[in-house]
Formats: C-alpha cells, structure tokens, sequence
C-alpha cells in the first residue's frame, strides 16, 4: 500500500497523480498481465540479475536478484483533497474514477482512491498561483501520509511537489519537504539519494552552502551516508560496490589542494570497509560519474549537492527520484517542483512520479538499514 | 601552422600525433577534397550557421558562420624528437613518413614534420614510465613551441600530455601545464576552458582545493572569465549567450545558502552585460548544463573545476579538448593524461587531439580578446 501525497494543489500534483493512475501506472497487476514491462530504476540496479548470474551459483542472490526485476506492484492511496482532484480531472477531461476513503484499509481496485482531507475548497483552486491556502494544505497531505506510516497503514510513502514558499506564508519556519518528513519521524541520520535509470548518488549534505558543505566532510557523517546508501542499495543487488568522490579536484592529488581526501573521507572509507563493505575511493569526482555510468560502480557517495545533482540531472533531467534514506519509513518522491508555468494543462511529465512509486514498491519490506 | 608538441615520450603522446596523422586528420586539404567533413567542435558552435540564419539577413554574421563551418585546414609541425617518433612508428608498424626540419618554414606537404629537439634517445625510451629524461625533454618540446608562437613562427600550438611528476623530477617548483605556458607567455589572465562536442565550459578557477575555489569567487575574476568565454566564443558565434552558473546550491535560493551570488557573481553579471555581452545568471548549477546541451547557452561560465568539468567529462569522456584563454598565444590541448598504462599499444583515442587541432585551426587569427 502506498501513500501519494498531492503535492501543492495549483501545481502540477494533481494532474501527474491522475494522468499516472490513467496510464495504468499506479495499479501495476493490470500492466503486469498485460505482459508490460514497467522496471525502472538505476541500469545498475536493473542489472541485478545479470550481475547475480555471473556470480554464479548464489541460489540465494540470484532468486533474490529476480524477485526484485520483476514489475513491482502495489495498491495506491492519495493522501489530498478529492474536491480539487475532481476539479482537476474535470478540467483535463481525464475522467479517472475517484473514491473517497476514510482508512487505506478501504482501497477499491476499480477507482483512484482518496483519503480526503478537506483541506482546500475547489473554488479556491488557482492553478500556478502562490497561494497560503494551498501551501497548507500540502503541508497536511505530507502530515497525515507520514502518520500513516509511522502507523504502519501504509507501507510506503510518495511525494508529490511541494512550494516551498507556499508552505512559508502559514508556517514560516518551514525549511523543506525532506527536512519536515525527518522531524516528523524523529530521524536525525538522513541522507538523500538521486536515482535516474543511469546513475544512483547519494549525498554528504545538500540545501546548504558551498563552503558550509565542506566544513561538514567529516568521517563520521560519510561513514553514515555510505552506510545508508549501501542499505539501500542491498534492497536491489547483492554486495553493492559504492564508489566515494572526493572534495577536491583529482581528489586533491595527494593533498596538493585539498586535504579532506586524506583526513576525513578515506578513513571513513577504511572503516566501512572493515565493516565489509564494497567501497572504493576517493575517486576523482569528474570521472567517477563516468565509470559508474559504464558499470564499475552501483552507486557514488558525494560530499554536496551539486556533486551529485549535476551529473544525475545531466543523465535524466525528467525522470530522476529522490529518496530519503535513513528514516523509519520508505519515502521517495519526485525529483522536480510545483511547475506553476505549466500547472492543469496536462503537459508535465508522469516519469519521476512513476519511478518513484516504483523505488517506494521495491524499497518496501522496511526501512534501509542504517 | 600549427606546433603539435609531443608530450612525454613514454606517455601516448608519440603515438597520438602519428595515428591521426596517418590517418589524414592532420592535413585537412586532402580529407577536404575527399568532400569528408571533419568539423569538430561544441554543438552550439556547430549551429552558428544555423542561428545566424534564423537572425536573418545580417549578411556579415552569416558569411562569418559559414566560413568558420568549412573544415578548418593547416599545416603541422611536431616539436619533439625525431628518433622517439621513428622508434614509435616501427614499434606500431605505422610507416610514417618523417622528416627533421629547421624551422616551421621549412615543412612539406608529403611528410609528418618534427622540429627534432634531440632531447631524448630512442635507447632510453621506457614505454609506461615514469623518467626525468622524458620529463625533461617533454618539457623542453613545450618551451621551444611557445617561443615559436611568441615569434608568430607557427599559429597555434596543440599540447599532448605530459607527466607532471615526471617533470618535476627535474623541475620540483613545475605546477602544470597551462600554468608553465602562462609563465612562458607572462600572461597572468588567463582561464580554461574544457570543450565538448555538445558543452563548453569555462571556470574561475581550476587546479586549487575546493575551500580555496570558493575564496576566488570575486567579482573581478568572474568578469575576467566571462569577457575570455565571450572572446573565444566569438570566433565562432554571432553575439553568443553566456550562463554563469552559480557556486551553491540552487544558485543560494536567494540567498537562502550561500551569498557569493548576490555579492559577486551578480555584480559580475551586470558589469558584462553593461559591456554589451549576452550573459545571464546566477544560474542553479544543477540545471543550467542541461539547458545550455539542449540549447538554450553557447557555453556556460563555472565557478570551480568539477562544476565544469563533470558535466563536460560525463557527455564526452574521450573528445574533450582544453582551451587556454587569455594567452597572447592560440594553445589547445587534449584533455587526457599520458596514460601510461597503454602507451605504445596503438589503442590510445585520437579524437581528443584531433578536436584539439581543430579548434587551434578555428582560434588562429590573433588570441581571444581579453
């Protein structure tokens, strides 16, 4: 069972929600029989089988491996307000049946079911406009959505676009989407990671500064995030092999330029490795992205936002999925915004919100270890 | 005519130069004839004629695009040692013919022509390996085409790799490269640019740790930076778009993170645009690079080396060429190492120098404007 909260109700939440469970992407038994493939996910994770083949002889990984290629499947609530879905299909003329529930126990196969909240009138709805109302009411989706999952009636969570200035005109000290889901979990040891059908990458910090980035390469927060994304990762593959770029260009060249190579991130490697992980590093970070994209490495660990995004974004500037790791529940989302430009015309894309569901179904069974 | 220095001699250097020269991508007349286009360069500059035809009948800006579109054509002369390249042709059964010249005057059309040093014995050649001797000589080849270029008694020079540990085994106080040409040029404004078949890239800073990059994000560099990319792209492009990308996250939200890009790059921006120049930004540096492959900037202004050099590395691993900017010298260079651990097996890519001599070909006619 899987939770979608509706995102801003001007962007465009609701339309991708609608326009997905349409396409026969939410309710994955159907497509499934129709003999569809619906995989996605990073090529090395797809490569899972393969990779457990040329092992050889693991019956135990190799099962595992394809269980986890087949189409994930998984019964869908949205956590919004059935008024402006109505609204919303109405407009696009998408004429999905939709069914309001009180409890995710309620699902009915035939419709796109709804926990209704009441949290914004149809006529209030003005799609690609900042609005307090609906920067509230997105933030109670992603409230209750959350609840539910800590409460164990749902099994994962997917988020749909936030606008974060929205969210600020009634709760000021809002300081973003993952931050509030981590504070509402009580999980201090998050970590997020990117992951586009090329290329996955996790992330020492993010929203923060450039400079403040740095300060924050320390052995123990990149001894967690490799444990996270290595936690991860072992949903998908066995024995993930876990690349760690380095800070500095060339990895500061033995410490030409640079020494947060040498003092923080390779005994952070050292250690996870006597942890028995499979972890190489530093790597240099413009060539790292390359070589993992060829196959040498699952996934790569950076030490900011911008080490990660440029190339994940590069690669799939449409389809990629963010996912926090580290909390007591699955939670992935989109990895694009509210998109007000082009808000209830239809035109935005379904491919990060269906990858993300996809990720929420196959990371289901608990939470990454951390 | 163009200097092709030889790198370290028992890096791929040697082998490079003889393997494209071979194979006709160093004397374009004859491909020319051969009605073979062998037009190289960033997609956007690949468009000028194209733009220019949309502008619309500005002649003059047509005329020029079309003219830089041709195949560009020069006659080459390799500043190295003749014996090195004698011994490398027999090794690889290339049957080069080579001939020792004088001066660059003296080239003809039916041979690969060496200024011959004399610098390194072919007895000492030791394919893959670190030596003084080859570090020696490999710097010799460098001294000796810049004080060529400096005498206008060749165009351009095209740098192949050399081994900067091999260096400075006789030369402790060698830092790179680029920075022994700027030295020998006494150009102290200079920067880098990292070229692609669909991005150019030019950055503020390159070979310094991460915590000092972020320390040279000043407003006069980045003006400097932007008035070289605007030169260099002037040769090929009416009137080109230059993004700056920001050094934060999402370019700092505001602010929000980071505030080199209200106090620096900002005034950087408006001071170039005052100047007449095309430039926007700060751009968040995690979309500005798929905008500018999908069209939308000629070349994009970066604030650190791996801001420029993951996206450039991630679309063309092998075909990058590096542009020293704001020399009083045209100088390109192949963006590869002297990968010893496949020197002398003849499976070493061209494309990185062939890319490179075209762009010097393109550049020559006075240094980009500064």
């Amino acid at each position: 069972m899987i939770a979608i909260t509706m995102g801003d109700p001007n962007g465009v939440g609701p339309e991708l929600v609608l326009k997905a469970w349409r396409a026969g992407d939410l309710h994955e038994a159907e497509a499934f029989e129709r003999g569809e493939s619906r995989q996605v996910g990073t090529e090395a994770l797809a490569r899972a089988p393969e990779r457990a083949g040329a092992a050889g002889g693991v019956a135990q990984r190799s099962n595992r491996s394809e269980a986890s290629a087949l189409p994930p499947r998984a019964a869908t609530v949205v956590i919004g307000d059935l008024a402006v879905l109505e609204s919303c299909s109405a407009r696009l003329g998408y004429e999905v049946p939709l069914r309001a529930i009180a409890d995710p126990g309620e699902v009915d196969a035939e419709a796109l079911n709804v926990i209704d909240l009441g949290a914004m009138a149809a006529r209030k709805l003005a799609p690609g406009e900042l609005s307090a109302e609906a920067g509230r009411a997105a933030r109670a989706y992603i409230e209750r959505a959350v609840r539910l999952a800590l409460e164990r009636r749902v099994d994962a969570v997917v988020t749909l676009p936030v606008n974060k200035e929205a969210v600020r005109l009634t709760d000021p000290g809002f300081t973003g989407h993952t931050e509030m889901i981590a504070e509402l979990c009580g999980a201090t040891r998050v970590a997020m990671m990117l992951a586009t059908e090329r290329l996955a990458v996790t992330h020492v910090s993010t929203h923060v500064s450039l400079a403040e980035a740095i300060r924050r390469v320390k052995r123990e927060r990149i001894l967690d995030v490799i444990h996270l994304t290595h936690g991860a990762l072992s949903r998908f593959l066995p024995a993930p092999r876990i690349a760690v770029a380095g800070v500095n260009p060339h990895a500061g060249e033995h410490g030409s330029f640079g020494r947060e190579e040498i003092e923080e991130i390779s005994p952070a490697i050292a250690a996870a490795r006597e942890d028995g992980l499979v972890v190489s590093g530093p790597e240099a970070p413009d060539t790292v992205f390359v070589r993992a994209v060829k196959g040498a490495f699952d996934a790569v660990v950076c030490m900011y936002h911008d080490q990660g995004h440029i190339p994940a974004k590069l690669l799939d500037f449409e389809g990629g999925v963010n996912i926090t790791l580290g909390l007591p529940i699955v939670r992935t989302s989109v990895d694009h915004g509210t998109a007000f430009d082009i808000a209830y015309r239809g035109i935005a894309s379904t491919k990060s919100l269906v990858a993300a569901y996809h990720y929420a179904v196959q990371l289901i069974g608990g939470p990454p270890s951390s």
